[in-house]
């Protein structure tokens, strides 16, 4: 089994502390990457562990993870506390909460509470007109959806805040895999919005972190 | 040169008038279908005939043929006047006008006189709103967008006609050529939003004059 | 768990109702959308409900709920009385009856009964030819087609009526998921078609439900 | 320059005679290779030759080329004659002519003489009807069809003869480029359907020779 | 459950006799459609019916058909005896046995025994040159290969014969599922190769009968 | 001629001054929409100008207009002064210069001075290293890289900064387009980079200017 | 059961031994040929062999291979001694060392031992510089990467040997399947990389076997 | 103008020589590069530069320059004499020329007389066969073709020596812009074959000096 090289200094670098993909490593080597962080006393965040994975864990890990099923992500160390500023989560509908529970655990590990406004598509504009001055009052916005992605342009059109689209791999026929409400973001006729890859909670949490945390390093 | 083969028994058929698609075929080909329907007395719309083509042609046929740049069609023929009822077409950008040209003067060579909303986008979300109590009234609606399409979600969520998307060839980079537009249109969250080609002014008017001439023939 | 935001008012907003998409739901999202609505006296359409789900919903929903298997959906209170027109479903093959179901069945949601031709694919054209007639009396005709879709040409040049394709993921090959059959639609020769997403029987039917009902709100 | 390796052999190994495609070589090559073919007393078929190309050969090469505009093919040496069979060109559009001109000046350089049936697409289906009985004639039947391309599974259904689709480029929005009508072709319901390339009708040309002379050789 | 519309008339009109699809077919409507042949002395070919589903049919269907599970075909009803000539079947890997083996099935359908020449793959090139003189006694050539399918031009180049390509969907990475292997037949730089869809051995099989069968019927 | 609406009120709404994309848009409608800024008094940014659209412009127009060919921008009004933080903008190579000038064009619009760390793709690798402690000290970095797009990669795991990735149309072969530069940044392994559209300069300067601005509005 | 045609001379003409790739033939076609190998005295060398079909092999079988289960690689036969040069495989994460053990695996076979550096992706760039002296001892590198591929352009940029990328199908959303890595190798601004199929371990070691014996053929 | 940083230590790290893409730069920076280089008494060599675009270079820099049409490369400098060994291009049709000159050029530049068997496609197996011998001798081999690239795989099973596929943008219909080529060389079924970009003859004569130079650095 080959070791990981772990970018402990990461932090330093880039003030986002390492994290681990849990997807593509055999169990043994997740293992052991908590483990060794565990013994050092290392925090470290897990995405994309699925609850079985997570159950085939050994029992002496687990006890030492706190795990949200969810957005399938496992934190080990203690809670930080932080204020960096508020970041607000939009989505679509309840099958982007997944992703947008990645974003939530994924800002957490670094001690930012995000709120979240749910189920807010713009079939039904009613429902995001309802929360916009809620919206407005965020530093960073991270929008959830899938399918076309409408949602993007729209809020992208209402806010001032840096905007960040998630698109999601919600959708059937033509929008199957996430690409349309991809290119829905990267082609939107709204100004400033910026994209991350295709159900990228993680990503999307970190860029937001570097905007928070700017003039502050 | 292979002479066409006119349907001009589809207006029994289907209702919709014979018309003629100005791209791929030779000038004289062209010249000589307007010719004979002339010499008949027949009435024919001609769709995506480039001014410089419209130029070319014999001058004993120009002076017979009403014929828009914008929209790049020309009609042979007399007007004729008809009420079938209110059609609006809803446009996101100016980019967009002349596709929408082409579904004005569809509609108008088979006697229905359109509305036209223009340059609502919805990354200025006011604009739209403002015209919705127009809209609102229309019989079918026409919606035009080429980029993201966005517009397509937000306007089947407001309207209870009939809604037919033209997503158009209107983009860049990643909207270039019409297909994000097409695909947000495809796989709306939107409730019975229905869909036509890129660009294709001309279809999405003839399903109008379809739905228009329910219970009618 | 995340409550949905349902959108009650849409059937005053676009005359149609609200239903809920089966899949990218958990099955206690889904149950506490039913049991909501159950308790508020709403009726509800459930679409793309697996039977193996739909089975491992709570008892005292299921025995309120009217399922069918092929077509996937259920179906939440009283059964309505309407007679907005005839709509007739023309479908190309056998595997074509899943989706041809979910338009039925979501067409007797809202009070229309559908007729259905079916297996008239145009390799065989004699088929279609036989049920020509019958099918020329409809209000609105929605196809529905896999593989290479042939069917939506031919057929919107021989009838009047407003004409919907829904292409199928029915294909292998280069026809596998539905691609060739839905741009086959979209690129029809035939004048004044209309096209909804992949499976998309749902949308279908809302469509055709937008143009009986036009002039009726 | 670099001069050409023609294959003379060819029609003692296939049948066929060599034949060269006009484009992606330089004008000196083109000259050239008839210049030598000349020479030696070789019949020569060239493909893909716009009018300027041909234009600009030199004087006493363009004398002894048969050239014909809409198929941009030229024939050098005398014409043959031979009796294969009766192969019949069925056409979807005018636009698709320069591609069936291909194929009638292929076969018509191996001695066939081939039968053409224009402008028959399946939106107006009695045109076609109007022809079967004498498409039913031919021994090899090639459909010519862009656009969506459902000419090729009407027409298999109806004839029983080896049945060869060339796709053509003719096409707007999905079904530019004519990959649709192609993977119609490739994905027809109807049985026994053969395909060659987009606009390739020497292709199909060449196919059919091999057909024609089984059993002769 | 929908009862299917067999096409028995269609050995009439192609020469070829009706087939069924084994796949998107529930297993009760492909028993019914069995049980309707048995009972009304008809022959019948059913094609891509896996092991599973084979098993799973009525005792009393099954004792009635031959079964090749290689191939995944079935036929009901006494062999039929007939020589139009000499097929020859010719596979570029073991992978595409199951290919080969129902072009094969599907011409003994019809009474046409074929040859089998295999693993003849052009990376070792002196195999197929061993086979060639074998080869080229065959009337048609049915060449199968996955992957890159460089088959197909060699052997186009090699032999006179009518040529028909049948792509597999045996592949990996770029090559996975087809694709590369179709575009190499369509896209060969030898004369007169014609194509089918990926996997679709009965297809080449039914075009094969249209060739032998020609000037017979 | 269709006049815009344009919207003025976004400066209110996002912080962010309307702009005009010169792309699309007819020569007479630039024109009108330049001309009434001009009469009212408002500043106005033209992106896509091509150098022949510049010039056909009306005298008056363009001698008040502070043109820049390179980025393909033009300015009406005054410069403004504004000290919101520092953005470098980094490109990959010379040829990504002019998606780099649209940024820049576009901060300046706003007040914002840029700086430039032109032609440093990975290649070369020591010629990043060598400006790495300058790119360090800005706030927002912009990366401009097209082809193979590995710039932004290395860049995001080097920099703690807000880093946008802007892929840039530059490319040959596979990388034609900009779209592996465009997936590159999506699918980075570097953690928290933010992308928008090919070529889409002014998206990025938009976006800084949000970051820019957080917490001042 | 269609016998292999095992191509045992292959070694003579190129200097690379025939091997088998495991997937897509039956288990009792591969027991045949492990079995008339090793009846032969052949080595031989199976790749994508899966633990699940490793065990189902025979008993007498099992024993007589060297079977590794990260590469799913087999081998028969005795180990050889060569020392062609010096491989290095460089990896840029944990989720490429199936494919990295392919490729020395396969080099191993021809009696050639490979260097690994492992988990050297370029967003950690410290990794990879800290291990820069020992691979440019190399006298041909392999990287092996998946996502964006950045590894690719930096390593080619850093090193003189000859430079094989091997792109992984490790990714997810835009990168999922290995594309978005294979094109950043193919497109790369480096000099002199060369690139083969997505998870081709097998055929970078061929290749680098094709390197190392020049000139001793 | 923003001045080019070009990379003179190249040669050093990696052995190859500085280069300049000619596309994609404008002429006066492509002119300062030149001038710069000249002054410094440096050798360089441009590619992709068309006729006119070196026609319109400065007359000083012009005479300096050794032009070539066909590959559209300029040589700055004197010649250098090496003698690395034997690199043998082949090539599958006459349009596949100028990118086989490409390469010739670029390894001329460092002192490589390529050889070239020309116009050998697969389609007239003899011709290949017949230089076989000569091919053999090579201790590098060269291939380049477009369309469906079916010479790669039969050549890299002929010959033993390392072998590098450039495929060309040379085809039509799905061939065209040298994908399928490019695919047909990654997914060969031929062992140990490498790829480099369309088109990309400088790439494949780079890797070519990485191997020759094996051993020696």
């Amino acid at each position: 089994m080959t070791p990981a090289k772990m970018d402990w200094e990461r932090v330093k670098r880039t003030g986002l502390p390492e994290a681990v993909y849990g997807e593509g490593k055999s169990l043994s080597q997740l293992a052991a990457i908590l483990a060794d962080a565990a013994e050092t006393g290392r925090r470290l965040l897990v995405t994309r562990l699925t609850p079985e994975r997570f159950q085939a864990l050994p029992e002496e890990l687990k006890v030492r993870l706190d795990y949200d099923e969810e957005s399938r992500t496992a934190i080990l160390g203690e809670a930080v506390i932080a204020s960096h500023g508020i970041v607000t989560i939009v989505t679509a509908g309840l099958a982007d909460m997944p992703v947008a529970g990645e974003v939530a655990r994924t800002l957490a590990f670094s001690g930012v509470e995000a709120r979240c406004v749910a189920d807010v598509g713009v079939a039904g504009l009613w429902r995001l007109m309802d929360s916009l001055s809620e919206i407005r009052e965020a530093e960073v916005v991270i929008a959830v959806a899938g399918m076309e992605g409408a949602l993007f342009s729209v809020l992208a059109g209402l806010v001032a805040a840096p905007i960040i689209a998630v698109p999601t791999s919600v959708g059937r026929g033509v929008t199957e895999g996430g690409h349309v409400a991809l290119h829905s973001a990267l082609g939107s006729c709204a100004p400033g919005l910026l994209t991350v890859n295709i159900d990228n909670g993680f990503g999307a949490a970190q860029a937001a972190l570097r905007i928070l945390q700017r003039g502050r390093m």
